[in-house]
């Protein structure tokens, strides 16, 4: 089984995907992002969004009641659901998830976050944001081995049932873990790992797991907690991490076969 | 097994549900609707509802493109996941499903829809909206008997991958029928079915079924087609659907029990 994320931008062609995929005699499990979307649909409502950033340079959403409908529609519905259609299209039975749904991802909250702001470290306390903790495997393995493809995405829920905010990246390690899975890819709209994150073509082929640490210093933003999701898969007993082109042509294939950048 | 329709009104108690299912011991199937938060959502995006009447006097939702957009944000995405958080806060393991997830729903497209207005019959195609024809029953099986209850709403799928809406409570007929369920309690805003829309002390307590078209020519809009529900219920093998009021504590139990209306 491998695990794929594909990430929220709305270059990434999810017709090249589902063709790509029927055509891997492999199972998958998958998890999407939706940020693009996200980013829209709070605009049209008036919410716009606000990102904290922790005094180590973590980049998260402040995430309070209002962001979390948005972010509960978004997410597990308008995008997972538009996911769950361009597969079923070519055949392949999705099934779209929250983290709540069968408590698929089971969440901590976090008591606070802090937010370095103008110099200064805030305390934030009504961000419902989390770290997701364990998975219910059985739900997903149940599913795989009836030719079900789960698709994936949050908000994740506490043990309390409470919708919780987390980190889709981070979250694949832990289900990564629990699923005893060996590879995972993860798809975005850049070809790969780059050394200027402006330039295309300064793909990075391949990142050692010993050079993680230097990466992770260098890069910033999204990326820099793609790093750490790699970081924390590896931990996790993963052999294999491939991050890919999301916008081309067979890309899960591509991103297989080293078009992208290969962490082992 | 007992299909459970709860409507999509604001006044809906999910935690008088939730208590209640977790101390019945029974299998349920759960269907939504999330009416009130549509329009709510709608509005707030500066795209206000349309509803079509047909002919003979069905109303349902005109439903584009944008349309079906917020219709699956709203219903599988806001709505779905707050009913599952408040099902799994009491200790059921509550799964949300859309019709297109697994295909639960299969669903056919109509080509054209016929709209009466100002006197007019007018023909309009563009309107994403159709009838399920059948369940995914295997799926729904496997859930319930490892001990998870489906929560599930509209966008049904057709066998193109194109997200179709349909009317909940005829899709529960079809639900009935290849489920072979016997039992269908159906929750809402109102004690049961009332001789005068607005009095709610005009509680009709019983309905034979040989009576049912005599209160369809009765009734109007939603209960209406509430009515036309029940019929196609009946027709498909069903033997009891309760109405009851989604608003009180021990709502289930309550319907059961005879306190709303019974069609038998």
């Amino acid at each position: 089984m491998i695990i794929l994320k594909v990430g929220g931008g709305k270059k990434i062609n999810w017709d090249y995907i589902a063709q790509d995929l029927k055509k891997i005699r492999e199972e998958f499990v998958i998890v999407h992002g939706a940020n693009a979307w996200m980013k829209e649909i709070s605009e049209r409502l008036g919410e716009s969004e606000k990102m904290i950033i922790s005094p180590s340079g973590q980049i998260s959403r402040y995430t309070n009641e209002k962001t979390m409908d948005i972010l509960t529609m978004v997410y597990s519905g308008l995008v997972n659901k538009k996911i769950v259609v361009s597969l079923q299209k070519y055949g392949i039975n999705a099934i779209g998830l929250s983290g709540a749904d069968g408590r698929v991802w089971l969440a901590k909250r976090k008591d606070a976050i802090l937010s370095f702001q103008n110099g200064k470290t805030k305390i934030i306390r009504d961000s419902l944001t989390g770290k997701v903790v364990s998975i219910n495997t059985q739900l997903i393995l149940q599913l795989v081995e009836n030719g079900y493809v789960p698709v994936i995405t949050i908000p994740a829920i506490t043990p309390d049932g409470e919708l919780i905010n987390v980190d889709n990246d981070r979250a694949i390690a832990v289900m990564a873990k629990d699923l005893k899975i060996d590879e995972i890819i993860m798809l975005f709209e850049a070809p790969g790992l780059l050394t200027d994150p402006n330039d295309e073509d300064t793909l990075i082929k391949e990142v050692k797991r010993s050079e993680l640490e230097d990466y992770f210093k260098k890069t910033e933003k999204r990326m820099r907690k793609k790093i750490l999701g790699v970081k924390e898969a590896f931990d996790n007993g993963v052999k294999k991490i491939y991050f890919g082109d999301g916008r081309i042509p067979f890309p899960v294939s591509s991103a297989l076969n080293g078009n992208g950048t290969i962490f082992s």
